[in-house]
């Protein structure tokens, strides 16, 4: 089995779906291996020595790590189908910068959305659907962030959503009247197969955070 | 000169001295603007709306931003000589998971090193040390981290030797003795004119963190 593909992932990680998706759009069969972040693989340690973190995607026995870089290896090895990156410089450019917006911006501000309280909390919720809008600026008219097929910041993006009931239940908000058009393209997304087969249901993932919560004393 | 290249940067930036050590390397004439960042031009606020920060760089009046993405660009348009990525989608993503590193690791660290006191500096420091010797293992017995030409990962790196001995006459501390085999390498590119002239002094960054310091009231 020189040849298979692992995935070392934790089923409520937005940056393990993205690789979920991915394999699914390029029709590549994995082996999926949930982990116990609490008690890590001797596996994950091995594959991941620096941040210890998953996803790691295994490819004939070498690791890939961190999700951007691994979608991007995803699209080199198997770029017999569903491109996600476009193939013009520019363009590349551009995918590469919104997803790295989405790392850098949107997944720490949805996070500030149910981990912090009061001004903070408030200041996060404004600036995360600020964040948002920006992204609907950058998706136009077009269905998708790739054009007319999922790309690169589909991706990325989202798996997201997943999470979302969490922050508007905890943050107590609600994104879908700021911005329609952001959750018009999440229900896109979510006709295909490869991405709906890859998500988590929110109720699952928000019964997740309540856990989560508890363990942390987080009120 | 619709197809002009204009670079967008801050002198003591590192992060703008991998996008002129590229395009030194790959032979692209550009025109240089220093940007003073507590008054910054329209044309930057216009080029990077989300982030307005330096290093932009414009291309037929397009603007590319974030280093590692526009090194990338650079790469990919200019991809005549001197290629920074490798061609083997396993070795292209060891390189960017290194860049990542240097962003994530090496940056935060460096700047802590000056940055902090007492017993969050001693351990900056310990860090920083410990993540040089991260990459020394991963360079191994190669002249360059792109093997015998200088990489993606060399041009991601090498600018912050430039404020290496700012980090050490603030921390108080010697990065030679305990990681000869970095400042070897460091050597080696600096041999590289398209390093060489690409990059400031240390002294001069040197005075300019002496002024910076100043400036925030730092003793």
């Amino acid at each position: 089995m020189a040849d298979e593909v692992v995935l070392l992932d934790f089923w409520p990680s937005p940056f393990g779906m993205r690789l979920r998706i991915a394999l699914a759009e390029k029709g590549v069969k994995y082996e999926y291996r949930d982990e116990d972040l609490r008690n890590k693989s001797p596996l994950l340690l091995q594959s991941n020595p620096v941040h210890k973190k998953i996803p790691v995607l295994i490819h004939k026995g070498k690791p890939v790590c961190e999700s951007l870089i691994a979608l991007q290896y995803i699209d080199e090895v198997w770029n017999h189908k569903a491109p996600l990156l476009p193939t013009d410089p520019y363009l590349r450019s551009q995918a590469r910068f919104w997803a790295d917006f989405v790392d850098k911006k949107f997944y720490d501000l949805g996070t500030k959305t149910w981990t912090t309280k009061g001004e903070e909390q408030e200041a996060a919720k404004k600036e995360f659907i600020d964040c948002i809008k920006l992204l609907e600026v950058e998706l136009g008219d077009k269905p998708f962030f790739g054009g007319e097929t999922l790309g690169f910041v589909d991706v990325t993006l989202v798996p997201f959503y997943t999470w979302l009931s969490a922050y508007e239940k905890f943050g107590n908000f609600s994104v879908e009247p700021e911005c329609p058009k952001f959750i018009a393209w999440v229900k896109r997304c979510l006709e295909k197969e490869s991405v709906s087969k890859s998500l988590p249901g929110q109720d699952k993932v928000y019964d997740f955070v309540v856990e989560l919560r508890k363990k942390r004393g987080m009120e």
